[in-house]
């Protein structure tokens, strides 16, 4: 990318042209296994209307993915997220997101019933190749921010149950399983609840995820467990030093106990954005519209998305504000690959929670990230590891240290 | 039917051929909106390979509803349950109860959107007509047995959420919520948290089920709840006395307070059937290799299905039982109607939960209640009140008797 990020903030359209042209897949990107290991693309199949088979724009639709794009990239699956903001801890505020969690995770499943020759749910190891060479898209399933298990740790077993095999216990802010990276010390790590969390998953074998989490909680996790864990959407804090970033001694010991680092493309992550509350204050109004999106008619979604993503393209020329590019992202990439070598690290880019850095605005930009590593000498046996094996690794290190 | 009960049992295939010929609908009844209150269809939906949209024959799949014979029974929709066997009042219990209840509600979902142009969800009493206009199957969702909620009432939030809109607190045996028509007095009626679970479902808006309650429960439901409440699948005392069944100031009441009894084809409810413990063990020892159906091959399931189906054939000759007629079943439907009138009566016959009667053995047969009817005068505004109206008043009261 000889892009300036000035010249990118100016001209988006461009940026988008030349992501299209870079794209491209070459033949060793498509024989491995691409796995992106947090996909936010479940809260868009609450979009009355959307489908998710079909082709959308990311200056237009606001979203990241769906079934041609990822053709384009050549991501054949990975981790699709129940995600839930952090809400009030209270009974309310727990209830309303445990259903609105059970509700997502339905929406995962009935995506795949939907188009059963596209996607198939994947729960072990062995199932993304078998999913794979039958040319579907693999849905693995994974919950960002427990706090919609409420009071009751168990709940984590019926979300088992329906195919979750990942957990971050944390978002934003602290919760009643421990501190987030982006919150003031409460616990100091994990509460004695998250504790229970984070053995349950063990004993259940859930891989642990320590992404958004604190770095005590990366800590006591890490001690915790008796399988590996994983960031599955953090930077580097060497990097750029962000405190959803994670420093070079944790990626060590991440390595050093069989995990794995996969890397986030957030803008805000990879490169200093400066605050500006008028500019965020704008936004929020802007993004409140999307509320209630899904009690409107297919219609009214739609243009309710279009009016708010034509209110973005006009904030960033509004306020000017810094915008990673590749090239930023791609440091991290090396970084970390530098640090623990390739069997240590992947991808997860955050798609459709925020995730995308000019030159690679969404998931059919990915190929781009496989062709710097080969021009580096990356061998293909590294490159899959790197797409896909390492956390495939990690998830079978969990299944194989439950203890129910 | 002019079939003895005995010659029946000797000869079931005649009485398959019998029903085939007697079930095409008249016109009449093709115009109705027929709903059943009790469809414990959703069970199938574990068996690997099982397709609901395949015709299925009773004698050799043990099924009794799939979207063919629907068609040809003219059953446009109704309740489908996510049903859960009454297990140990322990942690353990509930949470297996409560993991499995998850994965049944979502399995119903998968099931509407595996076939969009077949189905379609139901929350509201206007969906049903809207969605028989479309040609579609009906799909409203019901909690039978409120054990899988465990210790924590509030979950029945996160069911109604995913889209249950009736819910009934026992099964064959008492648990936390209350005492179940067919064990001990034990509360003598709901329990603390069976009041709470009762109030909730008000609140909510789900319509209260009292059919496996003690008389005790339905008073107390009766007299707590804001809207009518229902007897999803249930018979009458006064023909049959049965625990299961409900004797006539009990239906009186539950006419008066706007709801409907819906009646059952549940044979051992229907007439009297001596038992008989040795049938009774073989039976389940035969049943219980229908465990673990949801971890085999779709060929195993299919084969242990045929098996079981040949079984119970077998143990049908060997230990001769008495099985009710579809005389039997229009007794418990003529006096209801006789005795509350046809605003307040209605079928729930069990498919797929025990359901099913000589000269109906599957949904297929289920022309000829319209018929006999139809034979007594019965006019086409009291029929569609029998077969739809009824219930879809009752669930409209409770939505419009919610809280929250």
């Amino acid at each position: 990318m000889a892009m300036t990020r000035r010249m990118a903030l100016v001209n988006g359209a461009a940026a988008l042209a030349v992501t299209a042209a870079e794209a491209k897949p070459s033949a060793l990107h498509r024989r491995l296994i691409c796995l992106d290991t947090h996909l936010d693309t479940p809260a868009d199949l609450a979009r009355p209307g959307w489908d998710v088979t079909a082709r959308h724009a990311h200056d237009t639709d606001m979203t990241q993915v769906d079934v041609p794009r990822m053709g384009d990239g050549g991501l054949d699956g990975g981790f699709w997220a129940i995600f839930t903001p952090q809400g009030p801890l209270t009974p309310q505020g727990m209830m309303a997101a445990r259903d609105a969690a059970l509700l997502r995770a339905a929406q995962i499943r009935e995506m795949v019933a939907a188009h059963p020759k596209t996607f198939e749910l994947a729960f072990v190891a062995e199932d993304a190749a078998r999913i794979a060479a039958r040319n579907k898209i693999i849905v693995y399933q994974s919950i960002e921010n427990a706090y919609p298990l409420g009071e009751d740790v168990s709940l984590l077993r019926g979300f088992y149950k329906l195919g979750v095999r990942m957990v971050g216990p944390v978002h934003f802010r602290n919760n009643q399983f421990g501190d987030s990276a982006t919150d003031k010390k409460q616990f100091g790590g994990l509460s004695p609840r998250g504790r229970e969390l984070a053995t349950l998953a063990n004993d259940l074998g859930m891989v642990l995820d320590a992404s958004h989490a604190s770095d005590d909680v990366f800590d006591q996790m890490a001690e915790m467990s008796r399988a590996p864990i994983i960031l599955s959407h953090s930077g580097c804090k060497s990097v750029f030093d962000h405190p959803r970033n994670i420093d070079d001694a944790r990626i060590r010991k991440l390595a050093a106990k069989g995990g794995t680092i996969q890397i986030n493309s957030y803008n805000a992550y990879l490169i200093s954005v400066p605050s500006n509350p008028e500019r965020d204050k704008e936004r929020r109004a802007l993004f409140d519209k999307l509320d209630g999106l899904d009690a409107m008619t297919p219609a009214q979604a739609a243009a309710t998305v279009r009016e708010v993503a034509a209110g973005t393209k006009a904030l960033s020329t509004k306020y000017v504000t810094p915008r990673a590019t590749i090239d930023d992202f791609m440091k991290h990439v090396t970084h970390a690959l530098e640090l623990v070598g390739p069997e240590h690290v992947g991808i997860g880019c955050d798609w459709d929670g925020g995730g995308g850095v000019i030159g690679m605005e969404d998931v059919a930009a990915i190929p781009q990230i496989t062709d710097r590593r080969v021009k580096l000498g990356y061998t293909e046996a590294q490159l899959s590891n790197f797409w896909g094996g390492n956390v495939l690794r990690v998830l079978s290190a969990a299944h194989a240290a439950r203890k129910v």
